[in-house]
């Protein structure tokens, strides 16, 4: 399999990218790296790690998009950008999926342009696998669709159930509406319609689920539109933020606490591995006619490494393929 | 002041409400409470206590409204509820506020037609005082109205406004609309809206935050429609509390953390009471002619009293007419 990885994208630039592809190459046999951006900047890198190997080459693209550039203008301005090359390499069959840390929003618009959207498909979304106090449930939309039609929210679910199925390797995925209450009745206009078409399809519909449950790992699949959804992961991010603060603050202002916390801290560490999205890769963009993975803009390079990992899967497994098969399957009535 | 209590309100029942009645008389000279319930059961929790003075009365009401009944099946059916009754005690001026632990929607659909919304109100809104890293925010709405217009979300955030200038005494309150990017053009279609109204009005909107970013304090009034708020509310619930069963199972499988913890308890319990909600009373239904207070299902003795204290706050200072007053002056357009 071959990857490309925009190597110019994310908070910490072509370092950390030429370092997880290093990194990839290294622990995974199958897997080679096309490192897309900077020519001169992206050698000087791998020469760095004394690399001459042919398992990680370079494509040259001049331009680099902007964390917050704006997406359209990205599409038009940005023709010869390391994120564009990477998905024109998917499209062109150069590589069999692209990853970049870069702007998630600007990978969405060149992805439904140079990949179209995969057959059946009205609106592709990113999803992520996320941990919960048992396994890792897969969570979606994150962001790429702030507003949605009761149909995108049916068709989130399908195609989150055919990830689920063929990439987390689960059986019959038990697939949630993300609501604010458990019975049928409770949520917003949206997740009320959304509800009533799941509940009549074939899929392995739970239910709604409550943002306060999700952790518990009680359902494999969540779905959402891309506000609530996103609202949802930066509330997350931010909380823990904020009590790893006051826990520091508060050891910090005590003696005794710092002599306890030597104790602890590799219990702590333990904690925070837990919790630690580089153990989980990256969102995909499914629905898209190929693969296509982002990771945190402050991804490290074993989180690339893993969204890596994850997009070369996604693609030989040839998933989206599979999600149009399951969303026609979907869209067929229940058998009573 | 003479606060109505919802004295079967909540997971814990009368004994909870009566003991809160109990710390309140203790500690606030100025206010007297009024248990709204069954007779004979608050008569027999008074008397554990040895309570014999007047400053704690009993109103009988023989119905009790269930936590997950539905509101408008409440309002047709629950006519002598203690919930119902503590209203109306409002309503006659027989209370200055009333206080509840228990259905929120209820209390909602209760308080609108006993009470009706305050003058120029669309729709009353749900709105709780929560910490962050500096001073406390206040967020609305919490869930009490899940489908909402941009001119909503704009009346939220002037009763948001003017409840923090004479509640929390903020004198220009820092106004910030939830969304899932800074920028104005980030958001779903209600939230845009809502920010041109925002920003054309003579309000101290400072714009939009993100979710990730609300708990360091950035805004004293953070809004949104209920849907979004209450996935917020939901999701810090039930992260904090995963977050704590994993440090707990991760100290429970090692000896050296075993005894680190011994060191850092206090150290912990003072980050556990920063983010207690006990510390922050109830949520006030802003908007309503009169004051009404629920407070979290689960609350303590001390939450509950905390709730008496704000909700006698707010009557004293006549809120309600001053929401009226300054949602109008804001319909008026910003000086150039």
């Amino acid at each position: 399999m071959i990857v490309a990885l925009d190597a110019m994208g994310g908070d910490h630039g072509p370092s950390v990218n030429v370092e997880a592809a290093m990194l990839t190459i290294k622990n995974f046999k199958h897997i080679d790296v096309l490192l897309v951006g900077r020519e001169e900047i992206l050698a000087r890198e791998l020469s760095t790690h004394g690399y001459s190997g042919d398992r990680i080459s370079i494509l040259n693209a001049t331009e680099t998009v902007e964390m917050d550039e704006s997406p359209s203008l990205a599409l038009r301005r940005k023709k010869d950008s390391s994120l564009r090359r990477s998905v024109e390499m998917v499209r062109d069959g150069l590589a069999d999926a692209a990853v970049s840390a870069g702007n998630s929003g600007a990978m969405m618009a060149f992805g439904l342009f140079l990949l179209r959207a995969a057959e059946g498909v009205e609106r592709p979304a990113l999803a992520a696998a996320m941990p919960s106090e048992k396994t890792p449930f897969l969570f979606l939309d994150m962001g790429a669709n702030v507003d949605c039609s009761p149909d995108n929210l049916f068709q989130f679910a399908c195609m989150g159930s055919a990830y689920a199925t063929h990439v987390m390797n689960i059986e019959k995925p038990r697939v949630a509406l993300l609501s604010i209450g458990e019975e049928a009745n409770k949520g917003n206009e949206l997740t009320k319609d959304a509800y009533k078409l799941l509940e009549a399809s074939r899929m392995n519909f739970i239910g709604n689920i409550e943002s306060k449950a999700i952790f518990r790992g009680d359902a494999d699949v969540v779905v959402c539109d891309g506000f609530a959804g996103n609202v949802f992961l930066k509330t997350t991010e931010g909380l823990a933020d904020i009590l790893l603060k006051m826990i520091k603050q508060e050891i910090m202002s005590s003696t005794m606490a710092k002599i306890g916390y030597l104790f602890m801290r590799s219990a702590m560490k333990r904690v925070a591995k837990r919790v630690d999205y580089d153990e989980y890769g990256g969102a995909t963009l499914l629905g898209l006619n190929g693969a296509c993975i982002i990771t945190h803009g402050r991804a490290s390079a074993k989180a690339i490494m893993s969204g890596i990992r994850e997009a070369s899967d996604y693609a030989e497994k040839k998933v989206y393929e599979r999600i149009s098969m399951e969303i026609k399957s979907y869209y067929e009535p229940k058998q009573q």
